[in-house]
């Protein structure tokens, strides 16, 4: 390998013109990380129910596009059906905790099951409601060095204890979350959707699904 | 603390006699597990749906007992409705999987967790499902030391590699599976049931879900 | 794989009838877990002492069989006659702690190094000495989800710490299970019962020793 | 905590027109992420030489901007200018590497470790040497997810692995990576890049480092 | 805090002189590391057994010393004459293992597990056995890093296997021993050693118990 | 493999006589830890500038060796001359810890990554530096166990949590830091030395670095 040669060897950071550079697929040398499949999983799509093609046009409507971890379940529209409605009702329904708490626990979970798929798209949801870019950075990756309530802190410590040591956790986990202001019925949310990311993490992972692409511009 | 005197020291075991004591409790020091309680979280039952009752009118009929995760999501009847259509397709539905083989995969991966919950209910579907006492311990104590087809050694290792590394799981990890003769709806079915009790696992610790005593003695 | 057809798909589990099914071990496409060696290292049974012989005697005589762990060492009398003295001693002798309470420490420790004979066996006399089976099941799936006393958990968390980081452990741990009420000697006790199974434990890995059927049913 | 009303049900992540919300910071109740500070550590700034106080104009000029852990050294000229030195021959000094490869293995042992600082700094680097924002992302959340040649995955492989368990690495490493076509001389320069860094990601979270905001906008 | 001039600011390490520094103890600042105490736990000494005494006399007359591990077993000489019979039996019966291998295996084991008193005392075994001074170094340090003979090899991945993962083990690792030119009954006395010393760690980390001083010095 | 028979089967530890062996290479069947190689990487010696020149005339001068680190660079002046002005100042320059307690972080944090290279080098340095050769060993093998002032405890514990979770450091362990008397200037310094040493543990694990033997003996 011939040792290639670095003209501007002061500074590290590439300058700013190099920011958009035009021809970089040619000479990097790295693959082009462009996603066309949705999974590895060779599963030719069902025949979706009215209730679910609904729901796949209102997607494209509202978000311009189709999740595709969507798209990977509707090889069998029972699933898919089965799927909508839980997680519908985990991050949408009425709940002491926000819909940004709960794509931030989602996001700390997904951190630590290292899930390119729920991080992207997740990762994307906690830009976009809170309006800050940093916030969605530092829950994917590493949510202690984040600025937070300490409520919000206590929420995600025992989102994160429940990823890597649920077997650990004991009344104290729970009584820390109670007087850090959360009622049983929220200690239930913050479970069940740290819970759920732990599932999903590890489906996106074992089948490799790819977040749709216009999750990463998200937000920014 | 006085020493204890122990009469009979060349046999470790307690003889056979001392299988079916009269009066344990009171000696023991050791308070009995009676479990009377469903979770640690306080949350009042709802008001179930139609098809809800109907639900747990069935488990009582069929079973003898509701289980006691259903009665957890009780406090609210869409979450009950969402979580019992996802685990029915889930463990019920057909698949290239038997449902034996679907609890295996329950209890392995509760293995990793150490879900005291879900190592009961489950452990004992596999001891009734199969037959065999033994492989219902084997799958909670260690999975490994089990006597299994090389398939369903293969179907346990995905299932344990999501559990402990998912964000390591390549396409190689795919193939061995493909060349254990699982198809990819096969390897679907695996993550589910994997991701699930993942999902599961965890919220039955975070709130402390205690397993109906009658387990216990199912199966053996 | 053909589907399999599921008749009865609104109940996960199975139904009473279906608890004592009389053809398992032909449908099931599971091997029947029977035991029928003692462990995977082929070592022919050498001559036993006279003191040998009688102790596999009193073993027939009071349990109704003889443990498989001494049949493993049974290759060579002096091994044989040093861990019955050891063992022996450290789970018989009088101690400030109980049988059952020994026996507990076995099984919690077991359980971390995920040991099939030792969590079968162990598990067997805890379930025996307790009159309770779920305390068997708890000590062998998660001790943390026991009901126990405060003195009974810092002895486990002491034994089951040193299992998992034993160097971590400083004068604060012992002062700890001072606290709780153990004197030095007990002390020395619960080290020496832990350290034990924590050698017994990857022996009976290592050489894959099989626990005697008769344990799994004991005191269910 | 009030339950806190959800009028869109049916899909999860927000709408178009939710991603450029004008009134977040007032309502979402997580603390904006506006880093002000240059770590937590209380250092003053020492004196610059006339080299360093040229390299940081050099900085403003070319990056628009000086880097935090620049200023962070900045307390003690004699160290900021033996980090610059190291760090400038390791980043830019000819190599069979390219600069990207290097920003590729810092990116990958950074999210190892968990480290803001570095993840955000050098995922900009990545994205903009690349020019491939989706890289940038992948080596942050997932290497082992990204579509990369043989030879790349080989050198991130080692690097993670010098990161995780460094002990364990072997002369067969090393034999790996031969195979894959790095020289000798390649070898080292991969060893001292994910070395480097760590060092880095270990000072950064010690000091609390924080990455100048710029960093998060570059390359998507 | 002053700041610490440094006169000689070009060299590292310290210079030859500095070797034999007269005066030590007094200015650096750290506590003399001088064990005069036997282990943390106060258990007076027991009666020994006339056959204990003539043991510990043979260690004096032989050794110079008794070694801590027989002193701190003192206090119960039951327990004390299982502990040697256990222990000589193990370490010095005749084996296929030489007992330098066995040493070996005590060193590797207890690296793992970092025992204080286990690297010095029998880290100073496998020195003086060996002759060479570096072989207990790298055996305490990383045995990875030794260079043996591909049977050794086996022989401690196996031990730090059983160490470390003992859950883990299966006929394949067996197997592997059997092909690196092992008998079945080498491989119960690797396994042996390598358990007894998985105890011995973690009772002398469980009671602190120090090393004979004299050990840091012999074979160097 | 003949069952090796074994005199003197009483003591375990090998007798006084048997500490300076005049024939051990021969008979005991592991090969001899010469190391007579620098690294594993292939990389000819460069030309040195005369500053390196003057520097290694030093180190044989004062040291009576050139640390083989300082080889292992030496195939690249440059390389080599950032990286001796970086280690200088670090280890070296006026700081709030003395030159011992830097040393003592260097082998607290190598013991974690069981670097030999560091341990041999750095172990020496603590010896030599402290005159008790005990500290040393004590660094090398678990640092928890040491006698130590507790600032010097909260120091080494600081520097080995950023070794082993940096991505778990808050302000409260930099809290914890100040509270034991350290200054922020001091904290810098723990955190700038433990870093660097996770650098160099994985560089020389990664190119396989050898001690000079001299190291071994040095400090006894």
């Amino acid at each position: 390998m011939a040792r290639k040669a670095n003209k501007s060897n002061v500074v590290a950071y590439p300058g700013k013109k190099a920011a958009r550079p035009a021809e970089k697929p040619a000479d990097t040398g790295v693959p082009r990380q462009d996603e066309t499949k949705v999974m590895a999983l060779d599963l030719p799509p069902g025949t979706l129910s009215p209730a679910m093609q609904a729901y796949f046009d209102k997607c494209r409507e509202k978000l311009g596009f189709v999740p595709n971890v969507l798209l990977a379940y509707a090889f069998d529209n029972a699933k898919l059906e089965a799927f909508a409605a839980f997680y519908n009702d985990l991050m949408l329904a009425p709940s002491g905790l926000s819909k940004l708490e709960r794509e931030m626990i989602a996001v700390a979970v997904s951190s630590q099951n290292r899930c390119y798929y729920c991080l992207t798209a997740h990762g994307a949801a906690v830009r976009v409601y809170s309006g800050d870019p940093a916030l969605g950075e530092l829950m994917a990756m590493n949510y202690r060095a984040a600025k937070l309530t300490k409520k919000q802190r206590a929420m995600l410590d025992f989102a994160v204890k429940m990823t890597n040591e649920s077997y650990a956790i004991e009344e104290e986990d729970r009584e820390t979350l109670r007087r850090a202001g959360f009622s049983d019925r929220d200690i239930w949310d913050i479970a069940a959707v740290a819970g759920f990311f732990n599932m999903s993490n590890r489906i996106a992972s074992a089948t490799d699904m790819r977040p749709n692409t216009v999750y990463h511009g998200q937000g920014r």
